[in-house]
């Protein structure tokens, strides 16, 4: 496609630019002239400048909207940025109501092409996921204060709703550790006596509005709120709340009696020391930390190669079976080591009758379940994402949630509890080379069988392996790297994700969550309240216009002043911006003075990165203009972008600056105005 | 200074842009060649391009800064933009002491200077403002439910202290309808018998903690977050609470006896019509509406001739000197008008030992204090710059807060409440010819003289004269042309305008001010969120790129999508923007399927307007590069920032997309890689 010609052509613009040329071909000059003249040349001449340049573009005005389109687009791009019916477009009926069913199940899209080859990657994904999530189940219902049961039900019905209305292939659907120790600690603080029959059922109260909370976020288009939680929030509050789950399983893991209901990093460590001459055991200890070896040498086997993830995965369940066998042979138990005891056989329950709608813990339901719901969305998003990015396909986060909030709703309904995708469990699904949302079939089935046949088994599971599969399960959530690159990248960022991490573990899970959206949002005020404003140079040889702090070598023009505004000028940021374009000006002149340059005449604004400007943004360019004319300097304005150029008119400041003072480009207004030098 | 020289050079060079050139001196092109060695050809060729061209400008790095040195000037720029200190520089410890002092006092910098022939000017000010002031202090006083000689108090001390710390020349300080609106209505949410002594101690207290809370934003240079109270929404509260106040006085207008504690705008018509056919008592409407006319006839003078501006400032102590004066000559107060009755003599009483600083009010007064000492500042703030800005002197921000800070602490121990600038005083006090803050000091020795010897006469002073000269006054603040230019500006600022001033007129001041800040804060927030991104083209005959929709000629180029992200990449936009940049691509490869152009091989993201990115934004580019990768599609860079590039760099995603693949501009981009026909 290229030759060299096509080299001494590119060089040879930077060439013509950089040195004063001769004149032109005369009859190029002409049709110059003449489309110039399409731009009126309209206010009075600035008086310096007998003759006047004209320029070939006109800054332009987009075609005008009404009211109704204008309102119209806006609603769309912020709702429907990713136009959900577009696919309806011209359907008959028939095909719409077709179409519109399989947007709330896409299983009848996609399970029309599935294919038996399919199902052999689905069925040994389901059964290795089924393995891990078991024992996990069991774990993290510990966690949220809920017996064992309930985790076995979240993972039968949950994955089962998701397979049917998910858009995710690779999601593996349960309880996670996260939202179960969220909900604990959320749940306890209302009703602290956790083996009261009202703790079930605000549980599943909270479940409910969870699963309503995500519903309507999706049915709302308003999924775009979550991503208010930055990556570094997650990272730190995730890597917060591993360590504080690690650090609640050293009750199981030495076995001891009395421990704190706080979850905080003190008084967990003031329980831990508390009891260490008494109330630790040493058969608990033993058991615990011989398999907590062994789940973590496995996950060090599967990382170090990843064709042996599956002796990772099952781990767990081994580590479950044989030691429940151990204890049950030496009956450790009657020796101080805490065992399950008593699990319920059978399925799910029905428990719409459970929660309240009405009465003292309605609202504090309520509340539990936006947290928890929003959260659990989270996380879910997060991973959808991944994956989706990693075999490119893509997700429709609003459809996405509103199957999540489904998937919530029929769980609270069934005895379940907050459900979502889980990070350490999606990660085995997709390696273990699922290909469709029927690996979470496969697993509910799994589940099932075990409702029906062998929870009794899990009787003398000793709580010390459950304790052990939290904490190898956890570790994996903090992250590391993740932390070192925030630091590298971001400042703010790291301390964003600290103050999640700390939060999280000095305080409590809700705190850690608060200081993480608090330090999110303080970025993003900062951002509109301290726009950056940058002083322009020309690059020698080229009419490009540069920061000179980026590019030192790029020289100022004589005389004038060419600042860029890195913002849209809202009330949040108009008067510093107004008063820093000012201080520009004044540092700038008594530079000049000291060099004996000549003074500035022309304050070149940049607006290029100006997409918005609102009511009080017009007020400041307008003080700044005057401002300016008292201190006898031109104000100009260089590619006002459409939205601009339409309420500069629309405010009549177009009039008081001088449509002809407004020009397409830094370039432009340099030749117009500008020392003749400069003018190339 | 210009010739036609000047416009055949500058001409020129878009012609020579715009047509393929021959090639050029081969002296010049190995010069090129040999300064854009110095960008080092970095990774691999892209392997369609068997030779790649040069370009002149590497995209700069700026240099590396510390950590140290990087939160120092973000922080400087965040709190300390105005370079508050720049006067100590250099100076002797002595002079900096004086400097200091001077800061804090500004007082004692400019009254050297004062001369005769400005206290002319100030002394007439002065008492225009003092006979302005003296009928709405006791009409406020009775607004923010007090009784009148509260006022009076405020106007006495309030003025003082500011004459002696404010750096603004023109304001007026006192009591301000809005302010004892507020006031009232939060004082007697908490406590709603308001003859009680506890309500007088609360109004105290909050005076007190609007002290603190003002003082402490100067002090720790928050002043900018007054300026998330938009323009907009101060139009809406201020015209809701103007409509709101006048619909209060209807009370004393009509002589009304059972009048609603609400403010809300169908509460006190229910109460007026509930009231028509008893209660309402002819005398006192004749003396209303009498006054209220003239009020509005001298007002209405004032407006069409600027010079008889003391028509309307005198025209309310006429009315109640002559109201007064008829009353207590016809007696009328015994046929049911109501008088102010009584009205204590002398200077304000100490009050220190009146406030809680402890006890179950403490929080309340605290809560009030920050509401009121906000709003407060708010206007004060604006007026400052109004003025400041029409006489151009500048004023700062943080600076007049503290001094309104410390006024009213100083005020509420001295019996006064929360002070303010005022926008009808100080209008009046700049038209009669004010010079510097001398005029607040006669006010408040004319208030002192007043309190002292004359306020025995207003005992018989009507209420009804007291509401029309409020009424009069307030509707100054309905500010319809300025509404009218939001709705043509900015419907969503006018949408926030709407919200303030309908929240205040059919709810309450609070619920107005809430709305207010809430609608401005979504406003920011959706600007974050949904950033704008444009298709750009080449306008013919430049090397400039701009929006198609603004500027419908110009073109784009064939096998290139050039897109402009319009905002810094945060997390609260990144998987937005990802997506966005993906679908313009779909939606540009489907348009030039259909017109048999080539299918599009480069996608130009230009990031000139991008001035930040976080860890999120890093990780949606790196996931947009892979997207693309699998699409076929290069992804080049054009003009990263500074920071951005720092960014890039550190988190090596300049090796994912090739040094090479990052450019200056768009144009270079395009000339690398672009069809020939377009490399010039």
């Amino acid at each position: 496609m290229y030759t060299v010609q096509g080299l001494s052509i590119h060089t040879s613009i930077f060439w013509l630019l950089s040195v004063s040329g001769a004149s032109m071909s005369q009859r190029v000059n002409d049709e110059v002239v003449a489309r110039a003249m399409g731009e009126p040349r309209s206010g009075p001449s600035s008086g310096r400048h007998a003759d006047r340049l004209p320029y070939i573009h006109k800054v332009g005005s987009p075609p005008k909207q009404s009211l109704f389109q204008e309102i119209k687009d806006s609603v769309k791009e912020t709702f429907f940025s990713d136009n959900p019916l577009k696919d309806f477009k011209d359907q008959t009926g028939r095909r719409k109501f077709v179409l519109g069913l399989q947007s709330i199940f896409p299983i009848l899209e996609w399970a029309r092409g599935y294919k038996l080859k399919d199902f052999r990657g689905d069925f040994i994904a389901g059964l290795t996921i089924a393995s891990l999530c078991i024992p996990q189940d069991i774990a993290y219902a510990k966690l949220a204060n809920l017996e064992p049961q309930y985790g076995l039900y979240t993972s039968f019905v949950a994955p089962l709703v998701y397979a049917f209305m998910g858009s995710s292939r690779d999601i593996a659907i349960g309880p996670v550790a996260v939202v179960s120790l969220l909900l604990g600690t959320l749940l306890s603080d209302e009703i602290s006596n956790y083996k009261s029959h009202e703790y079930l059922r605000l549980a599943f109260t909270a479940t409910f509005f969870a699963g309503i909370t995500q519903m309507a976020l999706g049915v709302l288009r308003l999924g775009f709120l979550i991503d208010f939680l930055s990556h570094a929030a997650i990272v730190g509050f995730m890597g917060g709340a591993a360590i504080t789950i690690a650090l609640q399983q050293l009750k199981g893991l030495l076995g001891i009696q009395n421990f704190t209901k706080k979850t905080d990093i003190v008084s967990v460590m003031q329980s831990v020391w508390g009891s260490v001459h008494h109330g630790w055991n040493w058969q608990t200890i033993v058991i615990g930390l011989s398999f907590l070896a062994f789940l973590l040498v496995t996950k060090y086997i599967a990382k170090k190669n990843k064709k042996l993830f599956w002796v990772a995965a099952i781990s767990p369940m081994i580590s479950v079976i044989v030691s429940t066998f151990c204890v049950y042979i030496t009956r450790a138990d009657k020796h101080g080591v805490n065992i399950v005891k008593h699990i319920k056989q059978g399925v799910n329950p029905a428990s719409a009758s459970e929660i309240y709608f009405s009465g003292k813990y309605l609202g504090a339901g309520a509340r539990i379940g936006v947290v928890a719901g929003m959260v659990a969305l989270t996380e879910a998003v997060a991973i959808g994402r991944t994956f989706a990015a990693m075999k490119d396909y893509s997700l429709d986060g609003n459809k996405e949630m509103v199957a999540m909030g489904t998937m919530n709703v029929i769980g609270s309904l069934t005895s379940c509890y907050v459900a979502t995708g889980s990070f350490s469990r999606s990660a085995v699904n997709y390696m273990a080379g699922c290909k469709t949302a029927v690996s979470n079939i496969v697993m509910s089935m799994v589940l099932l069988l075990t409702l029906l046949v062998i929870t009794p088994l899990f009787k003398y599971t000793p709580n010390a392996v459950l304790a052990s599969i939290i904490i190898a399960a956890v570790l994996g959530l903090i992250d590391i790297p993740a932390v070192i690159l925030l630091w590298k990248i971001d400042k703010f960022d790291f301390i964003a994700c600290m103050g999640a991490f700390f939060g999280v573990i000095f305080k409590s899970v809700e705190i850690g969550l608060l200081i993480a959206v608090g330090i999110s949002f303080a970025k993003i005020l900062l951002q509109v309240t301290r726009p950056r404003t940058a002083v322009l140079g020309k690059l020698s040889g080229t009419s490009v216009y540069r920061n000179i702090q980026q590019y030192p070598k790029a020289s100022q023009i004589p005389g004038m002043l060419i600042i860029r505004v890195d913002s849209a000028i809202y009330f949040s940021n108009s008067n510093y911006i107004k008063e820093r374009i000012l201080r520009w000006l004044a540092d700038e002149e008594s530079l000049r003075t000291g060099s004996e340059l000549p003074g500035i005449q022309y304050l070149i604004v940049e607006m290029s990165p100006v997409t918005d400007i609102d009511t009080s943004g017009i007020h400041a360019l307008e003080e700044l203009y005057k401002s300016l004319q008292k201190r006898e300097v031109q104000l100009l304005l260089a590619n006002p972008g459409p939205i601009v150029m339409e309420k500069l008119h629309a405010s009549k400041l177009t009039d008081l600056i001088g449509e002809h003072n407004i020009f397409l480009s830094v370039a432009d207004a340099v030749a117009t105005f500008g020392p003749k030098s400069e003018a190339l």
